[in-house]
């Protein structure tokens, strides 16, 4: 899921775009002799997430920096807690500082948001996941740190499962189909392996869908009470999906309804950055006066 | 700032994570010539900022679809508010509706956050800056949504202008330069185009630092009573930048010690996406029964 | 599935692979103003597929070329019918002649084929899909090309559905696990989208798998009497997929054992270009004498 | 020919076509840990060809893969034969499985194709060469393959030699020019360098081309007794290039003609990929229990 | 030669290098609605290239920029000619102003100076042709502005002709072989299209390559009696090209040798920039007071 | 400034574009196992610049390369003098011989004029600086090059510092603003980080200018004389730039008016490459006969 390729052309984007043409205050003021040991430390609590990106990011600066990770993803941290050493020649630390950081609190920010989701679910049969609202560019890594938080993924992209919502099922019945003949035609044509989840906005659309044989039902912003009867109709005919209005105050209530799946847009769309920051001590050998700004 | 080419980059690149191979759902239930009307609409108040990204994604997914902006960046909204009306193919709008969202949503998260630091320094000299906390790949727009909420920029990069900290101030002097000495013999390595920063972390720093002719004293960490006194100090012989502990609570008070800049990673790392959506009515011109899922 | 880009990207990489720094035979013997009329002709009789693409590559040439499909994706032709109709500057005509030819050949090739086997099942229940072996860069086409001809997918890639093969079921119990609890297992750290399919080679394998609760069963290598039987215990549990030694002259038999899918390698990994051709007749306005070679 | 550098955008551009995101089984069913010995194995006799690309998409999926090449490009082999082995990380291998096969399967089966031609045509001056007729971005490998099979390559694209065909022909004489003027004014605008091919339908073409002074006549869709005469005709004066309607069936006779270059498009447009095939023994050493899906 | 793609690419790639974040200037400066008339104009004579580099590099920068080219590639122009005028947005014009500057001073240059070796050559048989000591990424453009400066091309680069030099010369022959025999053996190998050039440094290399069939013999470092006799050797059965110690002062005893060709890399290595400068007249109709600084 | 990532985009670059599909006579001609011992050579005495530009292309040819530099850049030398020491694979060196040669002697013929600039200039205030007018991909490297020969740089690009020239101060002025009210307007929009340079035409413009507090005044086109007045009025309350006409001739009396920054726009635009050679000695172990031409 969160390949090298794809960890590698993020943290490479990312430095380019913070130095597109290098560091001018490092070139300026550090030796390129000099050389930096600089441990990752919570500033606060949380969960971890992100290790390898941290990691990718300070090699890609500089092939020679050594990062050792203290704890893996998913692990909860406390403040003050040391995540990673690094070590390695100080112009590349420095240089990686920012966007090594910038990452791994997003994705340990959205980890720990995860982890209170999922902590609030305990004891029900839901499952915390995801949603298409994610960061543009970063969809592999927020969704990698949900399930570092010990949340699960929704379908990746709108190439990967089928998702008919209201304006889908308002067009394959606008010809006067029922919604039941409709469905069963449309899942006719789908690659067998396609997962076919529908959105529907009242109970009286659950069994008609249902009639079609679809794998997931999605039932949208409905109250604790329409979400506890649609499970009762639905009695294990297709995953039960509850979305809208989720949130760390309301999942629990949710949860307890029996749905199987609780979407959260709020996972990665709003997202603190957890705060972590970087202790460097940087080290010169050379002597006195030997050296000189460029 | 936010160029063409930027914009184009982003949006491609963000369609492309969501759909490498296509939107199979619409492909699945939308037929070739259903047309879309869409209005975004704000479902809280704010300041509004992404228009041209917001026109520019829609038009990458269909060229043919027309994006008219009711808004420019800038102004003022209110719930309810219309910001734009879309027209054209449905599975394009369709298709590019989440990546649309996410981005003005975000944009816009930016542009009222840093608004309401505008506002809470109003009267004073102090400007609201940006920071290089912004997320991976997003720099250019995040910062033109800062200035869309009336603050203004840091440096976009480590490439542009010189920064130096503690672990820079530290090794100049490593050799037992005193740092006036140092910072005068890098300023004249430095392109003199080059902006140059130092960052203090106490007041007996300014003076050494001051007499080596910098652009831009940071005062980072400082208390309000030590801001006061170094904006006494420095007098007008450099500009005086704040930054460290800034929030909504704390600006006002920072701004009103007569710093001139005052710099907040809040306004980037850490954004809630702004509750924008899109109402979307999709038509189709078939007659019953013309049409069939593919 | 068949996206914009995805189309693009292939014929604009597929132009600069046959012409790196252009076309110097045209260059230097059609003056710029020559034009074009021609005829996409079809010297052997089969099913269409890849007009998009054919007319992509020939507007990528020069976007003054104007491209009629006479026929759409998924039609039957007979030897000698004209498949579209292309005209413009001649220079960009005979530029892309080859590449448009060599993607279209190979698409119809392909949806030709796959129309054969589709054909030979007629009147089971069995649907004809395609596998990963594709041509590298061109699956996305080749795809097409078989729903061109009537066919049905298989899963994209490696990142969207499980198949579990004989390695993977080997390790799943080599720690003594039974094999239904290592998939129950599995399936529960799968995302609710993911459709999870087990490859098996016996038929005593089967129940432990069904209750695992799988999606699909891959019955592989099996007899003819074996898939029989297959099917009989399976009975509705799963989709049923057969596979291996599909070719025309099996694939009738395999289809009548009750199957639900047969997956098919041949379709794409040895497909022979259907024999189409571009009858192109040159026309230049120059008086006597008036052009010469550059 | 076959770089390094063209190896590596091949193979990597493959493996992210299949896995964008990841390989979701054997992340979910092969322990990180797992290691893997396999064999490339000759299910069929055949030509190999590919051998540095077969070993490139495995260390490209992780580059601690092993791969030994037991066979060089253009060795024969037999039904059962080793290839090459391979060892490493089980995942990397799994992962690189299908896009090496599919590359090294697709090159092979050229490359034996090109032997048979190759050897009907023994004893004879005529050399066998490669067409445009390739798959669009496959064509450094395909032309590899043809010499693994003992074939030349014709030019690699339009901008390395001209062939001037019939269309280029009507217009160069469009105004009235003999064929010879035309043609030797043309050939003064060529770069010195640069070979130019004229392609005639006609014997009585032929002796206009040769005073031009080409470098080689293609004689097209010649009948046998044509091709004779158009080698008696030109008796050495320029190389003579048969080509049209060559196939396995025919090429011996047309090689007998005494022409010094045959050229085949079916040599790479309809090739059937060889049947090769990986043993994969996958090994892990975890104990009982210790390990579990992620 | 000079495709649409590759001056593409050359003017994006120059627009982002000195743009990557826009213009700030023009930004700050210049009312969106400002427009802008302006003339490329020589400040001195010479021969013009790069019209269609000149122009992409305007329309890059926006597309609504209207470019009339008032000479074409190949014209000779006084100082103070107008070569072009071009009319649109201000801000577009003056961001791709040195960037067009830029490209068409360099090939402009160097047409100028090509055409003063071609006008001190005149009324011999020798052309003058460009090596590949071009500047690296912009090939193709100082190729065609040879071209445009009455030069010709020689091979593009290592993967279109051969080039055999004193270091291959020396390995062939390591082992004892007659440098025909080796020759011969090695032109065996080569595809027919492909141009084999030897290059010797004393005149009897001449005979024994001409015997091995070559196409072209360089004659490296001659003096002009050398030249002299090696044109007399030769006699026509190879073509003859003289290369170093080309200069403007010896190029026309070397051309009267009666060589063929005549190589030089002064033409693009060291060429100087032609003064053309752009006359540009900013409008704009905001009335007083109506626009301030952004 | 002059990254990794730059270095091996333009080195990767250029060897693509010198060798697409690769080095056709050295796959003819040496063996793979053959190797090289070379070593850079001054033909001509001057400035070093390009030392990690010139290994970085041999590496990226061959990674087994091995290149020992003997000189740093800004290292001045003589004729004859051994700048680095190459030994590798023979196939390697050869292919990347032309392309390092390229980059590197360009690079020293920008480095040497610049320290010929310098000395001319010893002893004044006076820094040299680049301009923009540099070659189109080579920014980077040709701004280092300058720093070699002891300039200096200035700004790197339009997103990074102000310039405003003639056009802009007629149009900040056009609704009837004086200059300094519209040039203060103009700074307080921008970032504080953002060096502001006004170009001035003429003396009486100089006191507005300054009056808004801009950071350089670009006396263009001044006279010796008029340099000497502007130094004298501006009298340290800005940084004093010269440009227009400044060539080796004239730039000793544009120092010596005191002027702060001189900058050449032909310290890059019209370089003549410096004369350096590569002396390559080829071996190789194969006994008589074992070789033979592919």
């Amino acid at each position: 899921m969160l390949t090298t390729q794809i960890i590698d052309s993020v943290v490479r984007s990312a430095l380019a775009e913070d130095a597109p043409w290098g560091d001018i205050t490092s070139e300026l003021l550090i030796p390129e002799s000099a050389t930096a040991q600089a441990h990752l430390v919570a500033r606060e609590p949380g969960t971890f997430s992100g290790g390898a990106v941290f990691a990718a990011a300070m090699t890609a600066a500089d092939a020679s920096i050594v990062v050792e990770l203290l704890v893996v993803d998913g692990d909860a941290f406390s403040a003050g807690d040391r995540l990673a050493s690094i070590s390695g020649p100080a112009r590349g630390v420095l240089q990686a500082e920012r966007v090594a950081l910038n990452l791994v609190q997003r994705m340990s920010g959205i980890a720990t948001l995860t982890a209170r989701f999922v902590a609030e679910t305990a004891g029900t049969r839901a499952r915390i996941v995801d949603t298409r609202k994610t960061t543009p560019g970063l969809r592999a890594l927020e969704r990698h740190a949900v399930t570092s938080g010990g949340g699960h993924n929704h379908r990746f992209s709108l190439s990967d499962a089928v998702m008919a919502k209201d304006n889908h099922l308002a067009i394959l019945t606008a010809d006067g189909s029922d919604l039941t003949t409709a469905l069963t035609r449309a899942r006719a044509a789908l690659s067998h392996t396609t997962h076919l989840e529908v959105e529907v906005d009242r109970i009286d659309q659950i069994e008609p869908v249902l009639a079609a044989g679809v794998d997931t039902i999605m039932l949208d912003n409905f109250s604790i009470e329409e979400l506890r009867q649609g499970v009762a109709i639905i009695a294990g005919r297709a995953i039960v999906e509850a979305s809208g209005n989720v949130s760390i105050d309301t999942v629990r209530a949710i949860a307890a309804t029996g749905v199987d799946v609780i979407s959260a847009g709020a996972l990665t769309h709003s997202v603190r950055s957890l705060d972590l920051g970087l202790d460097i001590e940087v080290e010169t050998t050379q002597t006195r006066g030997s050296w000189q700004p460029k």
